[in-house]
């Protein structure tokens, strides 16, 4: 953590420090809304979160945020990838790595993509359904795949649906299916859960995976990898365990129940690149619906349609600063700037902002290095896509 | 309506026709997603309102779909516009629009923006707030502004909430606060909700309305402009009113309550373009999660963040059709192509879709002229936007 800008920022009600990006920000105008990544900060985390990993390979989440700065700093500390479709498989080619050292995660697959992704050396491959399978025998012949399991976590921030992965009583079909075409069953995946904020969560959900890993070795099935997924939390105001730590606890538990599995891969998102970037922000409007409205509304120049759609349902809960962050705060409904009554961030809970908030004043967006700058739509309402700068 | 296209895609069950771009799809193959927009059904569409509105001026709602085809073919026809922000007002300018007949209907704008819209001479602006009409006084001095109402509306499909508009009990102290700055306060606008599939829906809402209306009358305010903003629907599988004579008995229902009214403006988007695109998509995969699921799941290759964001909530439910019609159909989960657990498009309520489907199968979803393509994220999981083809 950096030393607090001077000027009129204040620090937050957390008295956390204010990060470079954030510092870059103050020091700073911009004419809409940017986000500011510090690789800095990257490598940082990477070495947390290494540190605690131990022994298993770090595939970073390029879905998280696939700026070519952070995939190249990643590369030149060893990282591999977790790629979610052909093009960010050509991304981290183009950061450097090397084909073997990623792998294509998303159980839905083009079979062009995988064609190109076999071709590119690409060697490892979700899967969880049959015609996945299929598809892959046909396109990526004698390939490695490992299979998704849907596991029960209901401690994440953002829960996961059962959109990925098969029942956990499938797991060994599919892998017998996998080994009739000719392909190379040679582990599984399961992902607790975005935002799952302290390593003991992770506990019950091992347990499942363990379980299915012992029906598989019983079946004849020679695994070497287990895949951890993602779920390594970034800071959003509400306390989360230390990366270095959380990633030990989580190791020591997988080594209760694993014992010395061959291979371990964990693949952070958030948890790796959340808290390395920020958005400078503007407000762009503070208004009462009526004079007796307990609320204020403070509508932003960035908003759901433009790198905040994390804010869906309220789920992830951005920190703020602002330069009155001094002066007495209140209740307000944030929102943003486009016409779409669904451009609304933070209702049913709504967030504290200083009184003297008004239309020009600066805010700056903490934390927002994950899953913000790609989830930008093209131009709704005319409003371009976030912009991005790399310090 | 066109005459159904020979092969094998056969009509949907409610024996709709098969559009012409539907029959364009069809006729030709697609590398990725594909919104084919058709500038001839846009034209006879405006005709059908245009019918039934009568004196009422159309300012198309750029922000349902700012294709430039689509703008020049509504400019020639006499249409004006209702822009969300500088660059929606620039795109109507580059159509052939003057720029009286470009309106700014978003409650909140960069002061940059207003400087912009006032020196390119855009007269008309929206406002709800008194901060707005501080930044309209300073940067758009003397211009013409509505009040924007909050309306109590429940029966839309895609419902509003409170965003937009001021308390109906403000917006007489917003008036007169606007005339102490040297604005012209001319009237209100409204919005009765999205897809508000029947016109009688309107009438308690005109009501609100027009007690505002008396009130601000009667209190000096000369106002010459009802602004009755968007609502108009789009077919999405449940009946809805047809165009004109939907318009018509607005039309019918603003002369009992407002009499001869100088100038009403209406802003229809999805009413205008919903009908007038359908979008190419391809089956990625379909599987089942266990072997005695009752639900399969489809994964198709556009989702949630490429182009189908009105699938929040399940909100919009778009139609398809498949070259399996014929075939016998069963209840699926639809999900998109990301590595997102949130990018499932039906899930509370499935969709029937034939039992044989499987990847590589072509789909058509129909009525996506509106709300599509600009939503689409910038490149979310390495997916790029869709793409868009006018014929």
């Amino acid at each position: 953590m950096y030393a607090y800008a001077t000027g009129a920022f204040a620090p937050d009600h957390e008295s956390r420090g204010i990060s470079r990006a954030e510092a870059f920000i103050l020091q700073n105008r911009f004419e809409r809304p940017t986000l500011v990544l510090d690789t800095e900060a990257v490598a940082r985390q990477y070495g947390a979160l290494k540190a605690g990993l131990g022994r298993a390979v770090i595939h970073y989440a390029v879905k998280a945020n696939p700026a070519p700065e952070i995939l190249k700093t990643l590369c030149a500390l060893g990282s591999r990838f977790d790629a979610a479709s052909r093009a960010e498989i050509e991304m981290c080619l183009a950061a450097g790595a090397a084909p073997a050292h990623v792998s294509f995660g998303n159980t839905v697959k083009k079979p062009a993509d995988i064609a190109f992704a076999y071709g590119a050396g690409v060697e490892l491959f979700a899967v969880d359904a049959e015609e996945e399978l299929d598809k892959l025998a046909e396109f990526a012949p004698g390939a490695s795949v490992y299979v998704r399991l849907i596991v029960e976590a209901t401690e994440a921030d953002w829960p996961l649906t059962r959109k990925f992965g098969c029942a956990p009583g499938k797991a060994v079909s599919l892998m017998d299916y996998a080994v009739s075409l000719g392909l190379c069953p040679v582990g599984v995946s399961f992902h607790v859960g975005s935002q799952t904020r302290r390593a003991a969560m992770w506990a019950p959900i091992l347990d499942q995976v363990a379980g299915v890993w012992a029906d598989a070795k019983a079946a004849g099935h020679d695994l070497s990898v287990l895949n951890i997924g993602g779920g390594f939390p970034a800071f959003y105001g509400v306390e989360v365990q230390g990366a270095t730590s959380y990633a030990a606890e989580v190791m020591g538990q997988i080594a209760t129940r694993f014992g010395d599995v061959a291979h371990v891969m964990a693949e952070p998102g958030r948890g790796l690149v959340g808290e390395c970037g920020a958005i400078a922000a503007e407000v762009l409007l503070v208004s009462r619906k009526s004079d007796n409205d307990l609320h204020r509304w403070v509508y932003l120049d960035i908003g759901k349609f433009s790198g905040l759609a994390e804010t869906m349902d309220e789920a992830i809960r951005y920190q703020f600063l602002t330069e009155r962050d001094h002066e007495d705060t209140g209740p307000c409904v944030l929102a943003g700037p486009s016409c779409d009554s669904v451009d609304v961030l933070y209702e049913k809970q709504p967030v504290q902002l200083p009184l003297g908030l008004k239309s020009g004043d600066r805010i700056v967006i903490r934390n927002c290095g994950a899953y913000t700058s790609t989830y930008a739509t093209i131009g709704f309402n005319g409003f371009p896509p976030l912009d991005v700068i790399v310090i």
